[in-house]
């Protein structure tokens, strides 16, 4: 339960900083990273670096192999149908700017609207700020309840038959809660809307398969969920990046090049221009080796409990604001709070002296945080590698931190 | 001279692969990594992983400042001004869409030119292919000798007052050639364009400096100089860097964001979007200790040796055709040829039984292969890790195919 056979093989996590030990937080923004991921690192340049693809010598194709070997573990993480409808970015940004240029501008046209909730990240905002701009089309928004939920009724007043695009997050990061995407993606089918699942929060922490949820697209990124930093993935359905037209150009992706035109490859390779990061790509294998070895359903029940008692402990104290729903099924372990009287920077940076990681801030969602009626929240989030300890500590640094804020004023 | 002392730092040069030694001769496409590299990322994992910019607590400062650091490392390795003109990429294939995007699509207008060479790599020349077509401007080629040189008279007949942007690799990836670029960026200024140049041949092997050449931009990678792969560079002079648009959007970049409108951060800030491969950063700050460590006056030295004895030998044998130009002086370490009778694709198969890792294809410039009449060539590039050995050994593969295949013929 509480999972001390994991730390052990997180070196930064049995490390001091300042004599103090590091309880770490911050997980929904990086996660940090086991031995068996530092290790595949080392093995690959040790024994296998080459420029993959291109190479007809041995180390080049071993490269190939192990570069190719990761994409189709990402396949099965994510339950898809063929590894060609895996491709890598180097994060998730990335991957939205990638669905905004070589599906959004070329499918969407003058009128057309695309559907995002008030709480995505700026990273499923931004790109499609720039479609609608440069299309003519209208970027409509879902908006939530006070716990961040979408109601039936927002998402069937939104998305219609004029909808071409819902993009939507699987799980809010700022502040935790699990979106109906199943419902969504069913009525965004029905009216004939293609939908891309944002699971930068999600794929981390539950089991998500495409097939299941029937997305068109899922956009997530590797350092979220024990990888290196570097690497990412969009999955998209065959027959959308069929006819899609590739986003970056370079090397690796084309058939034919002539003085002023060419021909591009097929997927996955035509949105995979230049060298690849294959580090990442095995660091992103060895990292999903690690999350089906503990088990996705041993990782969702343990934070379950994580999150159980942590919501328990701050509930308990009255200068305490909690954001989110309470109830745990609906919810991950992106845990937003506020202590009365302490801007969440100062609370932040008082924590961080008892050994304390956490986030402050608008979290990358300014428009929810504004209709929130919020500037900014603190925010703990918790991974697998968590424990109970974790929690008490957070909480006694939160009491003391409130002590001396009060002293201070009084 | 024959550096046995760096090889050590190598893990995968003192490896075997089925049994022979490893002659690795392809380092145009992307370098080993000595253990200094290898070791910075493990440390980097194991003591400071935490998402950058974003965080009020000090593992979070400290992965800041690992990352700013290796910015100003770079900066300082090809004597830009100030590190707020280095933005990191994933790769230079990235860095020239951004440019395609953030320069091209914003000042190229209708009847504009835009200039580059035949010999360009694809990542050089899709992305204008895309500005020319998107913007009704003209894609112009210099075109070079059958040693990939270009004559002043070229360069002057092909810029013009109507040039905006001249593209242009500082050393061909295909056979090796050096591109007077200093006197193409004069030249082209005199016409009021701007000038990029492409340094993902130059930069690891010859000591670059913007200021000397100024160059309105320098784009390469890290994994081609001793980097890990996942991380690259654009340089770009303030003054332009400041009116650009950013490329890709989302969280980091921004200042503030309503929600169908924003505004951006400062740069570089501006074109970094997402969480960044902050390990990329600290392992090329690596790689750039070691390089400095070395000295790139004697990485040039070593290298000039290497290349000087691999033509004399080369030249003796007489079906082998070499090119690019002979002088050691107009060329680096990346040796094309073919082996009279055989295909370039079996040469580098049947080396790779001996050990050797060359490539073989058109070498991601296939309008400039057409150009010079050939399908294919072998490739065998260099860097300071290589030996005379290695040449003695890649000689005697080559002599021992060329029999092999000519016993077939018979």
């Amino acid at each position: 339960m509480d999972n001390k056979d994991f730390i052990k093989d997180f070196p930064i996590l049995n490390s001091e900083l300042n004599g103090k030990k590091l309880v770490y937080l911050d997980s929904a923004a990086t996660t940090q990273k086991p031995m068996q991921v530092i290790n595949a690192i080392e093995e690959y340049y040790k024994n296998y670096n080459a420029n993959p693809h291109r190479g007809a010598y041995e180390l080049s194709i071993l490269a190939t192999k192990v570069y190719e070997d990761a994409r189709e573990k990402v396949k099965n993480f994510i339950d898809a149908e063929s590894s060609e409808e895996i491709i890598f970015t180097k994060n998730a940004t990335e991957g939205f700017n990638l669905l905004g240029y070589s599906y959004g501008m070329s499918f969407i046209q003058e009128g057309d609207e695309i559907v995002i909730s008030i709480a995505e990240h700026h990273s499923n905002l931004l790109p499609w700020q720039r479609v609608a701009k440069a299309k003519g089309a209208i970027l409509k928004y879902m908006y939530t309840d006070e716990n961040g939920e979408l109601s039936l009724e927002e998402i069937e007043s939104k998305i219609t038959d004029k909808t071409k695009i819902v993009s939507i997050t699987h799980v809010s990061n700022a502040i935790g809660t699990i979106n109906p995407v199943k419902t969504i993606i069913d009525y965004a089918h029905s009216k004939n809307a293609v939908v891309i699942v944002d699971g930068a929060q999600s794929v981390p922490h539950m089991k998500v398969s495409v097939r299941e949820l029937d997305a068109d697209f899922l956009v997530f990124s590797g350092h979220k969920l024990l990888a290196p930093m570097g690497i990412g993935v969009v999955y998209g359905k065959r027959n959308l990046l069929e006819i899609m037209e590739p986003y970056t150009l370079g090397g690796d992706m084309v058939e034919y090049v002539y003085e002023q035109e060419y021909t591009y490859d097929d997927i996955p390779c035509k949105f995979e221009a230049g060298t690849q990061n294959v580090e990442g790509a095995v660091g992103l294998a060895a990292a999903m080796d690690y999350l089906n070895d503990v088990g996705m359903e041993v990782i969702e029940e343990i934070e379950g409990n994580l999150v159980s008692y942590a919501l328990e402990r701050l509930n308990a104290i009255p200068y305490v604001k909690l954001f989110g729903p309470s109830d745990v099924k609906k919810r991950t372990g992106v845990i937003s709070f506020e202590i009365e009287g302490v801007h969440p920077h100062d609370v932040a940076s008082a924590l961080d002296t008892y050994g304390v990681s956490i986030r402050a801030g608008n979290h990358c969602a300014q428009p929810f945080m504004r209709y929130m009626g919020i500037s900014a929240t603190c925010r703990a989030s918790f991974y697998f590698y968590n424990t109970k300890e974790d929690i008490d500590i957070l909480i006694e640094a939160i009491k003391e931190t409130y002590n001396m804020f009060s002293k201070w004023r009084d």
